[in-house]
């Protein structure tokens, strides 16, 4: 595949690009476009020095840089922990340059769009809010490896004052790494991720919670099987990540979590009332429209999503 | 091994064995026994003679029988649908051999039992009550297979009524069988079963009946990834079994939902108020529980517990 090239004409897409957070989603993608041909130089930006010196050694980034030199790259990739987005974006902001496109990889993107327009007030045309739908228990820049996006799913959500161009430019940057690119607004993706992936995640730990809080709680787990394995397999995430997540999405997440409660309870109230046809029906439309679903990824690969 | 045998001295453990219900369960169990040396002749009774032939010509019975003379075996293992069970007991009764016991494989043991005391009446001490914790998507003779008791866990709920040496009996079947056998009350039986199978099958089942249910189901089915996938996989079982077992342990697993329910209403308490800190402390103790945790059975097995 020839290399993508930038709108101009010859040279690469990204002449120069900034990832603030050289972990594995940063990382990655930086490994991703190089791989590609699709960036010139690549400056890395972060907090701690060794994880920074780390990547470079790897490869990942050409120079060690500070913020105000990112932010006058072609594009700056913001994967930092997601309490430090809007205090990147406003440390960026003063020293953005006029064409300089910001992009996130944030789970979550309502706060972030808020984020961002207090941050870069009537420059926030320059920032275009993505997510890619990826990752893995492992983390860091030693984690971090070129084919990670490959056939993931990234999401941006536009915003009105983004110019096409810049938007175009973000989606080729992801496509040059393999993934899939799809367009909704900030609060589609809010509520399809909290239907998705963070609610999942919450009733893990809910359930997960209760079963270890019952006074008999280690014979339980002691004849626990392969569905209690498989359906608690996400309550043993992070604890941080997952907090940052259900207060940055609590909203979507609190309104999926009141129509679960009401799916509950009408099967329940068809277990109270022995109307065994009626949940054999229920029962049996769920179960194959699970088993007719089909996943694209791997099995338990080990994403967080 | 030498082969287990009678009590008695000399001959198998069990000279004359019959199944009800020669399928996965009961064909399996027939098959390891025999392995293991411990049967003599192997009765085979069902509703489906056709089933019936294909069980004795793959060798699971030694022949097929009535139900009138398998009230005659040493052993008698009903292993019938959940629905089929008492009938199965009260056609046993009146030909109930003065030294036959009879066992059972049920999912759900108070439930049984009543049954077992309405059909046996002051003969309910010839039925000890029990339940193997295996089982696979597959059913049918064809499905049967001499292993698939080896290391799995098979919980007997013995009665006030049962000699000890019937107990015994069926507990030495078991072992026969490669399983290791526990004892506690039916009650006790019903509760973790509610717990650690029963309720995350509703869980699973009323999450993935929510998201059916949303307007833009297709587009979360597309975005849905690996968390996805193992929190609904037990929302692919089979709608026949599940709506007995949720009819069947209705009390015990509505006392564990509204446990659940209240240990997720706290979660989203910590949410809505912005308590990170809580939310983080609660989460890490979650995590860390199930990361400790280590389950016996293979990677998605396939088995339906």
């Amino acid at each position: 595949m020839s290399s993508p090239e930038a709108a101009s004409g010859g040279g690469p897409l990204i002449p120069a690009l900034a990832v603030v957070g050289v972990g594995l989603i940063g990382g990655s993608f930086a490994a991703a476009l190089r791989q590609a041909g699709a960036v010139g130089e690549v400056l890395g930006v972060g907090r701690r020095a060794g994880s920074l010196e780390q990547a470079r050694r790897l490869g990942l980034v050409d120079r060690i840089a500070t913020l105000e030199e990112a932010a006058r790259a072609d594009l700056v990739l913001v994967a930092v922990p997601v309490g430090a987005t809007e205090p990147t974006l406003c440390a960026l902001a003063p020293h953005l340059g006029p064409h300089t496109i910001v992009t996130d990889a944030g789970s979550t993107k309502s706060d972030v769009v808020a984020a961002a327009r207090r941050a870069l007030g009537d420059r926030v045309g320059q920032f275009v809010p993505g997510h890619p739908i990826a990752g893995s228990e492992q983390s860091g820049p030693a984690a971090a490896f070129a084919e990670l996006y490959r056939q993931r799913t990234v999401i941006l959500t536009p915003l009105a004052e983004n110019p096409a161009a810049s938007v175009e430019l973000v989606r080729q940057a992801w496509q040059a790494c393999g993934a899939l690119v799809r367009d909704m607004s900030a609060a589609e993706h809010d509520t399809v991720l909290a239907s998705v992936s963070h609610v999942p995640h919450l009733l893990a730990f809910a359930f997960m919670g209760q079963v270890l809080s019952t006074p008999d709680a280690a014979l339980r787990m002691d004849l626990a099987g392969s569905g209690f394995r498989d359906f608690t397999r996400i309550a043993g995430g992070s604890p941080e990540m997952w907090r940052d997540i259900f207060l940055a999405n609590r909203e979507a997440m609190l309104a999926e979590t009141a129509a679960i409660r009401q799916e509950l309870e009408r099967l329940e109230q068809t277990m109270r009332e022995g109307d065994g046809s009626a949940l054999r029906e229920r029962l049996a439309a769920i179960s194959a429209a699970r088993r007719c679903w089909r996943a694209e990824q791997p099995e338990s690969s080990g994403t967080t999503e």
